[in-house]
């Protein structure tokens, strides 16, 4: 499997890019609206065929470009179903795999963030979105998001893959383009080094974070897939 | 060889991270004066030892950490000898071979947006600092940046490498972060599908960028290796 890590900057997003490099079947996971051109020519110049546009979970600081997306490449949304999403082609649940050419795409329930993360794993990579990010992890303050089932979806799930897997984040703040779980499990300033729920949940509760400045464009925005006109 | 790429948002340089895992000897790339303590803390957790600190040319828009890390970690300032630098370690010329635990790093001297760039080759990958750009190069308008030497350099160095080697640059404007020499060839908007050196240098002669902010104290900061007091 091949994976091309795109990052926009103006919300710190991270888009991935993955395919198979026997057949050229492609997944775009996480796109962002503003980077649809950008994406769709680094996909025509790779010879790429879409098959599914991933969605970690329904994001509450940029629009996502699935959706426009989707119209250039016939490819499939694929969202957990706990998103309530009536444009997703695909609504997931723990356990789920998706072929890609050659390849196998799992998906892990790893709620917390919001009630509808999913990781995406494949070939010794695990695709976190806000769920698990480099030595620190997604807010658990809206979008029904639950110190305890976060702590339960990266120590029981995340936690528990093996040790060499890459860690590639929805987001990072400070440059870092991947991890370990290893390094997380030792690492991570929030949940690292074997720390209880009660002292995850106490550093959760005063992070004293603002809403993200596009929540109210962003979560309907994304529950139409990015198709803002329809 | 396992390998990291850094970001820093303020000037859009990559730094790169790479190590021998057997021997966990380590090498950092084009690192930024503001990321120091990040880079440090990175080395500290992988339980690195880092033993070069390569510099790809002497930058015009940010300093080097290489200064203060070589202070913290004992490793040597690389750079090529054009640069004229008296605080780097050793002064590298073409072909030279640099030994990171089991691994060779192969110096490619690529002069044209300077006169001292340097391609570091390592096990497949280029790091190209700001000879060769996704889709793109670095200017040759200052510096002893020349035409011709960077036509020279990319396309009879570094087009000439096996078309899988991947490239890691300097910098990315876009939100890239790795290409591939095939790619380049085929899609490098300065200089890929087989353009002339008239073609290139009409590009570059009418791109009028100013001049980068950071220039006045960023070559003098350099030419110390970021040891910005002595």
């Amino acid at each position: 499997m091949k994976i091309r890590q795109l990052f926009d900057y103006d919300t710190w997003t991270y888009t991935y890019l993955i395919w198979d490099e026997a057949t050229k079947e492609a997944a775009v996971i996480d796109t962002v609206l503003e980077q649809v051109e950008r994406d769709l020519q680094h996909i025509t110049e790779l010879g790429l065929t879409v098959k599914y546009l991933l969605e970690t979970h329904v994001h509450a600081d940029h629009i996502t470009g699935a959706g426009p997306l989707r119209k250039k490449t016939s490819a499939q949304i694929v969202i957990h179903k706990n998103s309530g999403s009536e444009c997703a082609d695909i609504l997931t649940s723990e356990g789920d795999v998706l072929k890609l050419g050659e390849q196998e795409i799992r998906v892990l329930h790893t709620p917390g963030h919001t009630d509808n993360d999913s990781t995406y794993l494949i070939e010794g990579a695990a695709f976190t979105g806000d769920a698990l990010l480099i030595r620190d992890c997604g807010r658990t303050d809206f979008q029904l998001g639950s110190n305890e089932a976060l702590y339960h979806s990266i120590t029981q799930k995340l936690f528990t893959l093996p040790e060499s897997t890459i860690v590639f984040p929805g987001h990072d703040y400070r440059g870092l383009s991947q991890s370990t779980i290893a390094e997380e499990r030792a690492f991570n300033t929030r949940i690292g080094n074997d720390k209880s729920l009660e002292e995850f949940s106490q550093i959760m509760d005063n992070l004293n974070l603002p809403n993200p400045k596009r929540i109210h464009i962003a979560v309907p925005g994304n529950l139409k897939c990015g198709d803002l006109e329809s």
